[in-house]
């Protein structure tokens, strides 16, 4: 089984990364460009469990590694 | 139009931050998560452009400043 996590800041706070990326972009000629939002997005591979069971976890990796819920959001996807 | 982009490390290149937070998971109890890609994910707003001009210019951000092309894939979806 394999997860894919997406991991985004939360609509309400800052994005310091994707401003500066949508300036950048600004400067090289892209000024259609709005607002830019940058995000993780992680590939984990979990071997043999089942999809139940898989949901729990890594809800819980979420929830204690991989996102600061405080300020980002996630949501996972199980193939 | 809004695009999504995805940026991956290529899969022969070494995911250092994929490795570390293999390690974290593991040492956390996750015994069961096997190879950690990350990479990063993207969220643009362009305004009203046309799909084929938003196309050309997406791709052509990814391969000026949002991907490094030499160590990094990229994809993008636009809707």
């Amino acid at each position: 089984m394999k997860a894919t996590v997406y991991v985004t800041i939360k609509q309400n706070v800052l994005d310091v990364q994707g401003t500066a990326v949508q300036g950048a972009l600004h400067s090289m000629g892209f000024e259609e460009v709005g607002k830019v939002r940058i995000g993780k997005y992680l590939e984990l591979e979990l071997g043999n469990v089942d999809k139940a069971e898989a949901e729990t976890r890594v809800k819980a990796m979420c929830e204690k590694l991989l996102a600061n819920t405080v300020i980002e959001d996630y949501r996972y996807e199980l193939a």
